[in-house]
């Protein structure tokens, strides 16, 4: 690991921009080390949808340099029994409360080593606040991390197969297909479900959703404007598209509605 | 203060993000010296809203190296007789409109030096527009200011007692408490009222909102999921929460409405 | 053009900011050179609006650094056979699609050299999903570009006339003034016209929309709080502004609704 890639910080939240809690977070990493560079991943997370944060991450961290250290703090449970871990992974460092907010990540990428993040000696303060662990002690931990500071230093090692991870939304296989969810919805209105591309590749599909048929097309202007589309997405799923429109408000679902696959030669191949 | 201290201007403002007002003000900084840091507090500071600007530049700086250069830019008055300045106090430095955008550090943090920006050789030009001294003027004299140039180059010097301070929302002491106002809402719809934590910090306390009694916690999941709590919040004032929830919508109260604090011991004690 | 110059590289897209695809562009550029200085200028531009994400690149490259590389992503045609693009100008250089996305800054400065992005050497992959060209290979290929690659390295040089420039919105001349449109609404509801301030500027004007005479001014508050005022806004066009209030919510107008400038001394002089 270069010396540069281990000094970026990603932060994923959901703080939202309006406050200054995100600006906050990063005057505690300038604090400890001005040097190190923070990117963004998202901060719109709605609420404390830990699901979400965690397909987010999911979907971001392979697009970082190795070492990179990925900060995410979705944390319903701040101030309770929660523990705040810091993780070891092959894509670099994840530092998050334990509750299921790795889930995705630990599920492709398996933790290497982990500790609970016990050493108050790397907080910003020995008395973090009860609400906003993020600033007090998730962000000067990763700065910490990004500035040398060994994992093994910042708490007591923990079993990496104790990490809290949730229970993913499964898909089922069904007679000609399979029946699926939307585990993401974007700012287009796409709807992400969570059919991996592999299950269709190469085949020839179709997808139902809200009792319309939608054909699978390659990109989006394969239909004609205005037409419902369903590709596989950039993020390697099944996705539902309105080409030049918002397929959420088209068809009128949401998170975890769910949508049927149709591959027409599955019981044939 | 470090080389690398100076170099880090941070902004807040109400310019949003829909447009490209931050990133012209970022790279009218970078033909200046590329090499500054720059970080966002917020730009969705309620537009025009003064007191909302000043309260979140009052709890951010804190986190933020000494020598920080903090440009606030709410400027309901641009292009009228208010003058810009630039400040010198304990925390840095900061350069905004004589407003009372400046109001809640300097009550907390009173300026040691000030100047009104009148020396156009550090502005982006002599000739700056009518609506934007953000891009024309307080941009270009923060990357001034964070390159060496020195606080009294930038205007003539001002009395710092003539900066303006506007009268900030007062609590009043009750028979059994405190009555105070909710000064500012942040993106979970958490209430954070004007009442320090030194009014309540080691005492038994409770709040009353909207006809509603609300006990206090140590943290938000200290009550059971969907209930009120009242807590001592990250800001350091009482705060009025909802455990996995929104205080702002279950109690529909906004901006400057009162809240009760009661705390039963203050008669005897 | 300095080092530290060519190391900016600023983004503009209609992504939003909830989602990671921006986060994910971040990330790639970071694994090519850490060391690149990146700026957003907006990701609100509203979905798939090219006309307003030509209108915000426009007005921003003035204030950056000359050899400023310039990311732009509005692009509904992804996927198509329109043509990805690197462009050489006078302010530095553009990457984009070639959907007419650039033509406000053609038609003011125009392009040097152009080049369509066929060399997958300089992707993310040599295979790129057919729905995220910003992530696959608009992002890698400013990366390069700010790392010392050629532009004519990218691929295979087209003739700068080719670009696709659109019919920007035109004004008319009337019997005592101009007729133009509302080219853009920005966050504060100030409605920007195409009349460009040349037009204007050492006459008398005023300016009649939604059936009102709205007076012009110098600044904001040269009108009483409330009031609508005209006037030449930062970008350099003819402005509709209610002094510490929102012109579009006043008056009710849309994009591309008409709008008259008078200038009574017209056919005099």
């Amino acid at each position: 690991m270069s010396r540069f890639n281990s000094r970026i910080v990603t932060f994923i939240s959901d703080f939202g921009l309006q406050d200054v809690y995100v600006g906050v977070m990063k005057g505690v990493i300038a604090q400890i080390n001005p040097q190190i560079q923070i990117i963004d991943l998202t901060h719109h997370i709605p609420p404390q949808n830990i699901a979400a944060g965690s397909f987010c991450l999911l979907n971001a961290y392979p697009y970082f340099p190795v070492g990179t250290i990925h900060v995410a703090v979705v944390d319903p449970g701040v101030g309770s029994q929660r523990r705040g871990v810091a993780v070891a992974f092959p894509g670099g460092y994840l530092v998050a409360p334990d509750n299921g907010l790795l889930s995705g990540i630990l599920n492709i990428a398996p933790a290497t080593a982990a500790v609970e993040l016990t050493n108050s000696r790397y907080w910003h303060s020995a008395n973090p606040s009860s609400t906003f662990h993020g600033r007090d002690i998730f962000a000067p931990v990763a700065a910490h991390l990004a500035s040398g500071v060994s994992l093994t230093e910042l708490g007591v090692s923990i079993d990496p197969a104790s990490l809290t991870v949730l229970p993913l939304t499964k898909y089922e296989a069904t007679n000609n297909g399979f029946l699926g969810r939307i585990q993401y919805i974007d700012h287009f209105g796409n709807l992400i479900t969570n059919i991996p591309q592999e299950l269709v590749e190469g085949k020839i599909w179709s997808v139902v959703a809200a009792q319309q048929a939608i054909p699978s097309c390659f990109t989006y202007s394969d239909a004609a404007v205005g037409e419902l589309v369903s590709l596989i997405g950039s993020h390697g799923w099944v996705e539902i598209a309105v080409n030049g429109g918002n397929a959420q408000s088209r068809l009128g679902l949401e998170w975890g509605d769910s949508v049927s696959i149709l591959i027409p030669s599955k019981d044939v191949i």
